[in-house]
């Protein structure tokens, strides 16, 4: 207590996985551009083994759907004690489902996320999770889009690298956020590069032009024609489409 | 030739994916359902290092996009050499690019997919890959969701997992995959499983009753009355609105 305080850092934006596969993280979580913020502490990755608060000998976690039918369902005492431990290393931070019920997850709810201090996560397996502890921890369920995996893991990762890119420090230049798909509600225009010519195709002349205002009118073009044509669900939220 | 051929075997659903971080595989989908599917051999993985056909001794796959701005590109030749190594190996499958721009993963594309021989999966990163790779070779393009990762591995890894599980012999009973999320059209209704009372909170009186067409009505009405509250998007497109 005598002792100058220490500088002040902020504390890294924490992910906490509830999962009956912890030895599938970090995975891909620990390469490239998440596994390097990792490294550098931009980002903390916490993993609680459901398993671990499995009932008997046998450690179960799950069993037979009340009303009969297929597969298993994991039980609500166990997810609720694991979920304890989890929100013991990460209390602060929302209770998040992962389920192809749940709310859409978007650029919207990724930038949020980032916002606050880290998410929590249960990542379930089998048919699903015993309602009750949905309803009683209030988890936020979201989706990551209308299909469904074997399991919650890959959806965590999902969720957890759409979050990570956009922590302050992890990606280099802001501009390149700011012009991607979703950040103008709309897809991003077509990418070039060198060579300049390539299999009799050319690259659009605009582009080599010189002229920026030009370049950024035909880019914003195309990203609202691309939107029109293949996302007619977000070119009609879309306020150019009026125009 | 003199030899009897050895009794029919269907070859496995075959995934091909290029990459810049083949290391990440088969990562989360070693482990689990997919993970037994491979060793089973049900399914099989390559993946293809695009460094490999990268241009000169630093094996550069990338340069400063046409017109400016920010982020790389990478190069179509590249690209193309990397697409060209993988339809060797696994030439009758489609050709899938990753890209938040691209149209949405569906149930739907998942079983169309599984019903295939498999897939080319390119996975970028970076700003995004040369338009004109996408048109030469005519790349299908997937998103899984309308929010921005940092490449496509883990997109690729979401594609290949939705599909694995539909493939003959992952999941042991059929009913589990006719039940669940968007196989009707709509979100699955909730599952409660022992013990009985859970902090005060009974499993629904109907699902104990053992009457099964009670049983079968009130988990119908329950998916519809989700569905309606959660994804009226979904809802708008079901038959049973009408009703």
């Amino acid at each position: 207590m005598s002792q100058a305080a220490a500088p002040a850092q902020s504390s890294p934006w924490r992910a906490t996985v509830a999962t009956l596969f912890p030895e599938m993280f970090p995975g891909p979580l620990g390469v490239s551009l998440a596994g390097d913020a990792l490294k550098q502490g931009i980002w903390a990755l916490d993993t609680i083994a459901i398993r671990d608060f499995g009932i008997g000998r046998h450690r179960t976690v799950d069993d037979t759907p009340a009303g009969g039918g297929a597969g298993m369902v994991m039980r609500a005492d166990v997810v609720n004690a694991a979920l304890d431990s989890a929100t013991a290393l990460n209390g602060d931070s929302p209770l998040l489902y992962m389920s192809p019920r749940g709310e859409p997850l978007t650029q919207g709810i990724a930038r949020e996320l980032a916002e606050g201090p880290g998410v929590v996560i249960l990542a379930g397996r089998f048919e699903g999770i015993d309602e009750r502890v949905i309803a009683h921890r209030r988890l936020r369920e979201i989706s990551i889009g209308d299909y469904v995996l074997s399991g919650g893991e890959l959806a965590a990762m999902v969720l957890i690298d759409s979050v990570v890119r956009l922590l302050p420090g992890v990606i280099g230049k802001s501009e390149s956020l700011a012009e991607e798909s979703f950040e103008a509600g709309l897809l991003e225009y077509p990418h070039y590069t060198r060579p300049r010519d390539w299999e009799g195709l050319p690259i659009p002349d605009v582009l080599l032009s010189g002229d920026h205002a030009k370049i950024a009118a035909w880019r914003r073009t195309q990203a609202e024609q691309l939107t029109r044509i293949r996302r007619p669900d977000l070119w009609a939220r879309h306020p150019a489409k009026k125009a």
